[in-house]
């Protein structure tokens, strides 16, 4: 496979986004740069840095194959020339569960490389209050 | 006060971590880009962006008065020119308490404005499981 240049972070958020849905270890690694700094940091887990730790990280979890569908909410972006910062809240579908699960807020950041953009880090942390509780009537159908 | 010029990135962390010991909400507020972009996260909680919320959100923290002291452990910096990156371990002491608190991990950024190197994200996620158990032998003094 050939990696794909991507043309800005919000390309490489999407593919980024798109191998987390289909648990493509592949497609998963060709989104980072090749940078002993990259840093991935899974929701309430410890740091992961260079391409071996973090590839390992995520063979692990898709080692439990698809089944996570993500909608980012609430995107802030903060852009430089060469580094795009951006803070999203990610609402995860689950296959088989009705509930959403709670909300993850994650920093993804971008590099511009010379082979194009591609993602520095990824910090995602567990929001320990769910945040939709206003929203969600305790007694509908349950 | 006027308010300090910060020559590195690194000036801006000490002052920050200092800030943050001393419960001194100006000496916080004075370590922060003056953006709308800013995004503060504390450990578990929701998203607090713009100088409104983070200001509000170190108000409430420092009602509780000083009494943490935080100790870096494990940096990692990737440096822009305009952008720096820094991924640390906090680990915390709480005053009267004889055990450490759970390390926190946090992603800091800081952005060189005009008026000198300021925090741009502080984004501080838990860890679900102690990263030093294996170190800290379970049945002693206790």
């Amino acid at each position: 496979m050939i990696a794909e240049t991507f043309a800005s972070p919000q390309d490489v958020e999407q593919a980024f986004y798109k191998a987390f849905e289909r648990a493509d270890l592949t497609a998963m690694m060709a989104v980072w740069a090749e940078e002993d700094d990259i840093v991935c940091v899974h929701p309430g887990g410890a740091r992961h840095s260079g391409m071996v730790e973090v590839r390992e990280s995520w063979r692990q979890i898709f080692a439990q194959g698809p089944g996570l569908q993500f909608h980012l909410v609430g995107n802030r972006v903060f852009s430089g020339r060469m580094l795009s910062i951006h803070s999203v809240y990610e609402h995860v579908t689950v296959a088989g569960e009705t509930r959403p699960a709670n909300p993850v807020l994650a920093t993804n950041i971008y590099l511009l490389t010379d082979r194009g953009w591609r993602m520095l880090m990824h910090h995602a942390s567990p929001l320990a209050a769910p945040a939709a509780s206003k929203e969600s009537p305790p007694s509908v159908l349950h």
